[in-house]
């Protein structure tokens, strides 16, 4: 099991960590050239399946497995009335996962993934960014290394998501600390802030910024993110050590797994962006880490929801990829 | 069974067939907003569920049996240089169809649709619409009574597709002469062709619409159509009669719904359009009819691919809208 036990060593584990198999893959792009089909016309379903070759180390990936992890944690950041929900919604949400009614619930049973939740201490939120640091060192690592326990190393593929009342102000932090631009180009409505709810939530990252700007990567997770966001960290890099290809979500886990990207860009690399959120920062942040989304839906639900959706898409690339006959097979003449 | 004596009668029919029930859509509007979710986050799932709420007549749509319909044709105008691929892959698509091997038998299993293979006088082609009309009136109302007694009056939901080599010139030729612009502007590569073979597909509409251009939609189609694209009409209209909402796919089977669009718009509420094809006709055949497609993936294979691959979808919306739990149910605080 990956065990994380200084911020400093995450960048140089891009050199350690497995890279994207090139012979799966120019396999895979072979097959895809063979089937009955117009060379390229099915679009970026054929790209799906030559990516999931490429990182299965296989020219004929499957998903036997896919699995969802949902992490949930609470920020003190939310004494600055970041948001229109009671913080208690947090709890109450992980309990309406664990009671089946979510709609990630939903999206996973329909697309076949198994879904865990991991609340990681609802109880005792993270620190206050506007008055200090959220999170030690010692708090960011034990949340990574709960993210990389979360992760099955038997799964063929791994959706992440987050749910923590409040978050939507961390991502847009994190974002403007790692990739510029002001906290006002970063923030959005998130669950559904107001105007005035919009400007607290930009005060509070300008005053995060004072305190913890300027920072490298990883230490600005510790500074401004929550133990959701250092939990989606240690999943990706988790999954990246097993060969397995992760689906990000929306803004805030798009936000969370950036903090790896600015940290070393390679670090994403098994890493697909599942939909473009309609929370306007998102679109921002696909640019600043050059990911194009699987789908685009105007979902700004968070919880994996996003991701899970492409998880459908996935599975037909996959069908197409493994099921089509060959122009050989079928008796079809080429052009 | 629906049963089309005359061309001229079809616009009318939208006088009595069934329109959207507003009630079922209200209740399923307000079901939505009553979800453990902020309002709206799910995004176009919402209206996903809302549109099949108001279409099957009940707040709590469910997806029972997908069908999923090729109609295969062949076309004199392939006489024009129009295809790069022989006639003949039209029949030996239908029997790699029958024998499961193509693109939209593995999107069909992966998404549960039941697929069926309608092919139309393959050995009979149309006439070449350069030297006279496609087909007469009575070819074309059998086609379209083929394409209505195709459909499961049972199903929940229906999936269009097309094959026929040389067909993306009949949609270019129907689409310019149904809504202007000039043949150059609705002509794309199709399954590949080069710039000659580009060239020839416009210089046939062109000659084609100097003989057919002006005439009323439904004989635009006999003139310019194929059996597929008629019996793609008779489809829609006898899915309408049964409430049954359909899902168009790409360039091909949009432009020959079209025509009833553009006999009386009305006809095609209950459509949604699967995909945004590659093929550069199909945005533009999207605007004339005022529909956005469900997802845009550079597809560009026909076939009923891209209509097929948005039942993944559909259904996702429909499992979110049937299973999640009211904020009630779950105990979990509004804003």
């Amino acid at each position: 099991m990956m065990t994380f036990q200084s911020l400093a060593e995450i960048a140089a584990l891009a050199d350690t960590l497995p890279a994207v198999d090139e012979g799966a893959r120019a396999a895979a792009l072979a097959r895809q050239n063979s089937l009955t089909k117009p060379p390229g016309s099915l679009g970026r379903l054929e790209d799906l399946a030559i990516f999931m070759a490429g990182w299965r180390g296989t020219d004929r990936p499957r998903i036997a497995k896919a699995q969802a992890v949902i992490f949930a944690g609470n920020h003190g950041v939310c004494a600055q009335g970041v948001n229109p929900y009671p913080q208690d919604v947090t709890k109450q949400m992980v309990a309406n996962f664990e009671a089946g009614g979510a709609s990630i619930n939903q999206l996973c049973r329909v697309n076949g993934a198994e879904l865990s939740v991991v609340a990681l201490d609802l109880d005792h939120p993270t620190a206050d960014f506007t008055q200090g640091p959220a999170m030690t060192e010692a708090e960011t690592l034990d949340a990574m290394n709960r993210g990389a326990a979360a992760v099955d190393p038997t799964a063929d593929v791994l959706i992440l998501g987050e749910m923590g009342i409040g978050n939507s102000t961390i991502a847009a932090a994190l974002a403007s600390a790692l990739f510029g631009a002001t906290p006002a180009d970063w923030v959005g409505p998130g669950t559904g802030s107001d105007d005035a709810g919009i400007r607290r939530k930009v005060a509070a990252i300008e005053a995060g910024l004072r305190l913890h700007g300027g920072k490298d990567a990883m230490t600005t997770l510790a500074s401004l993110g929550g133990r959701e966001q250092a939990a989606i960290c240690g999943a990706v890099l988790a999954a990246r050590a097993a060969r397995i290809p992760v689906i990000l979500d929306g803004f805030i886990c798009t936000a969370a797994a950036a903090t790896l990207y600015a940290a070393e860009p390679r670090l994403l690399d098994h890493c697909l962006v599942g939909h473009a959120s309609a929370e306007p920062g998102h679109r921002r942040l696909l640019a600043a880490i050059g990911k194009t989304a699987v789908v685009e839906f105007d979902m700004r639900l968070g919880e994996g929801s996003g991701a899970a959706l492409a998880l459908g898409i996935l599975r037909a690339a996959l069908e197409c990829h493994n099921g089509m006959a060959t122009f050989g097979e079928a008796g079809v003449s080429e052009a």
